[in-house]
């Protein structure tokens, strides 16, 4: 396929276009490695497009097309394309499935956290630690852009992901809300003290501007540290504060 | 100064050349944030170049050269470089200091790292949780490149970084040598369930091979994952393990 090809035209929005990939509930996974993890974890492969003299992805059971010479370097989203570039489907998920959670469960919840890089390690980590899902605030950088879907090195794919909800609504769902801040808080606690064994919602906030304080939280998770103030970031936050949660709920 | 100016063409080898850092002992920080975080943690700032209409960092009592127009978007390595740029010392440190070190002391030694994104990492989580020190085999990335400066986010201006180690003159130090892998290996524990009172130091192996397993070492230490394999990356890792031996030495 030519560059101006629709089918073309169509995968290069889906990179690029939010709105786009809300609109189609579909969404770019370059690389091979990424799209068997895909395929490993039972995510739809709609579409493969193979630059020349690469290979698809097999087990995808997808429309294969075939690019022509230089294409692929014009629609990539990294300065080194990988050869191979899939269309995936966007899992169907219900925010009702998530109120069903039981005691044992617990979830992430990420508002407005601005940094693709940020949310990848998020996401890792909360999957590496056995959160039922993750729940994404709207104004929220989008989980299903090619950047996050890079970096999350192919967490994305094991965790249900729910977007735009409030935190509102997962504290009526039953979570006790635990929000992460850098600084010392009213009704704080060092997070290694805090009770998270139950139905408990890591909350973390945007880069700069932390959680808004109005927030109606349950409490405040603050990581003691030995050095500086703020020494680490709210990626490196999420790890410490995921594998705590796991680590009392015995996973 | 114009870009031809020789004191502009020693900034900018500095900038991209480690050899050049290496024989001068000198390195560069850019930005007046991480500038004035160098100035607190006592860095010595040779001198400051600044753009036209920005203002040198104060406190620091060096020489400040004025940059003509459109010079430091030719020196600075990023795309939006920062107004002002220093040139600082690198500290003196000694290994023998080192070989000193008590037995409440602890550090991390990162093995041929190459990714700037993760030793910055490492560099923030070790000074987070207490460390007395960062070594760095030969092989790895240049911690005083302006990436890792960059990444570590002032940490490394607030730790000691020993360049050029190995593993085993750690070892006959008398410290504890504990290496982080992804892998289950003979002779590995549950990081949670090792003993890191002690005068330990956790090993850091590369981000594709890891550690060589020839290393001799006293003990590896795993991460159980509640998901996939390998999910978490070394700078994750690194992050986990040095908030455990962190709570450990009760610091």
């Amino acid at each position: 396929l030519a560059f101006t090809s629709n089918r073309v035209q169509r995968l290069r929005r889906l990179c690029n276009d939010k709105a786009e990939r809300a609109q189609e509930n579909a969404f770019v996974i370059e690389g091979a490695t990424l799209i068997d993890e895909a395929i490993r974890a039972g995510i739809v492969i709609e579409s493969q497009f193979v630059a020349p003299g690469a290979s698809p992805c097999s087990g995808a059971g997808s429309a294969v097309n075939d690019l022509a010479d230089g294409v692929m370097e014009r629609i990539a989203s990294t300065a080194s394309p990988q050869p191979v570039i899939a269309i995936a489907l966007k899992p169907k998920l219900h925010i009702a499935d998530l109120a069903l959670a039981t005691n044992a469960q617990w979830i992430v919840v990420v508002d407005k956290i601005s940094d693709p890089g940020n949310l990848g390690t998020i996401l890792r980590s909360a999957e590496a630690a056995g959160a039922t899902a993750i729940a994404l605030t709207s104004g929220t950088v989008d989980a299903f852009s090619p950047k996050v879907v890079r970096a999350s090195a192919g967490a994305l794919f094991n965790i249900p992901v729910y977007e735009g909800v409030t935190v509102e609504e997962i504290g009526e769902m039953g979570f006790a809300l635990w929000g992460s801040s850098s600084h010392e808080m009213q009704n704080s606690s060092v997070f290694t003290a805090a009770d998270l064994s139950g139905k408990v919602a890591i909350v973390l906030g945007n880069e700069a501007h932390g959680l808004s304080t109005n927030t109606k939280l349950d409490g405040w998770l603050t990581i003691p540290h030995a050095g500086r103030g703020e020494s680490l970031n709210v990626a490196m936050a999420a790890t410490l504060l995921c594998f705590e949660v796991k680590r009392q709920h015995d996973i």
